[in-house]
């Protein structure tokens, strides 16, 4: 065994920070898992668009690199662990989402040494701008991987909450920057067969955009 | 919307794929949780060792390639869906753990078309080998990342399973070939001071490491 050839501060920060983020774990969302048996939680959605991007990267609309996306996806959701999860169609929790989140991000990222907490928090905010390639395709792993889970788990969780296709369509409006492969798929498969056999209320009939 | 661009039987076989990995959550581990309310699942296990890759890579014996590690990190565990969770001290679950998790590979790798089938196969199989310098280091966040738990947890972990101090050893007796470093803190922080308080039992007496 060698000799101590740590600097004290930084590991135990380092290691503070990452006990810190098991709580991501108890953060549970409203995707239900595929069998319907539970919801899932934070950290297995992140893991999930993790290896989602391994698999769907081929299918971006523009050239992007694999391993800063990852490091998107996996850290994304971490300011959940203080500001609690927001569902997507919760508009009044929306309207506070942005300030939750941006003090939750600096309160989190803070327990990191300085040139690592900077890091996690430009990566957190280039998601949160989806306005790089990375970040676009990254939005669009979030958005679509839901919808898989809603459509195997019989797209209960759209019927319980009584969502209507309007509302899906809206919150995916960008889902197609990241990947319109992706987006055409999701609606195709994982969607419309819902609104179809009415889990999901069908409010648009003829104005929906039709199968592709 | 753009028409129809994909092939029909590759982007089949990847969503079929990516959604037999919810399985992945459902694969309960004995490490729990730090504040002891449940054990995890392999799913956030994964993500927590991907976070750590981005945290923690600095300390690596050798230089790494963090993109490659940390999908070997995420991918490392997959082949439990089928072959389930080998507990660190089953001895017997051991003997047919290789053969298993072998068969398991097969199966679960062959449903991703043939390309993403075998990158995914011989990440797998270089997590196993445990050779190249990546490899070491994502087995040593492997070892690593169950003792920070365990002890945030108040080790009770090893105390309701019986186990003992050259054990533990045993089982990390690989883990300092990754990072000499996170492997004596968490010797120091968060095994040793176990077995000083009696969760784990000290059966080395005067024969174990010393506190760096």
């Amino acid at each position: 065994m060698k000799c101590k050839d740590w600097d004290d501060e930084r590991i135990h920060k380092q290691f503070d920070f990452l006990l810190e983020l098991d709580k991501e774990k108890e953060v549970i969302r409203r995707t239900p898992l595929h069998d319907n048996s539970r919801f899932e939680d934070d950290a297995e959605h992140a893991w999930h668009l993790a290896v989602m991007t391994m698999v769907l990267s081929e299918y971006a609309n523009e050239e992007i690199d694999e391993y800063h996306t990852m490091c998107m996806v996996l850290i994304h959701d971490l300011v959940e662990i203080y500001a609690g999860d927001t569902y997507a169609y919760d508009e009044e929790g929306k309207k506070t989402q942005k300030a939750r989140e941006k003090q939750a991000a600096e309160k989190l990222f803070s327990r990191l040494p300085k040139d690592q907490g900077e890091k996690f928090l430009a990566l957190f905010q280039e998601f949160d701008e989806g306005e790089t390639p990375e970040a676009k395709f990254a939005r669009t792993l979030d958005n679509v991987q839901p919808t898989m889970l809603n459509n195997a788990s019989g797209g209960t969780s759209w019927e319980e909450n009584g969502i209507r296709l309007s509302q899906v369509l809206g919150r995916n409006r960008n889902t197609a920057e990241g990947s319109e492969t992706l987006w055409n798929y999701s609606y195709n498969n994982f969607i419309l067969p819902h609104a179809e056999s009415g889990e999901l209320k069908d409010d648009l009939g003829d104005k929906k955009p039709p199968r592709q």
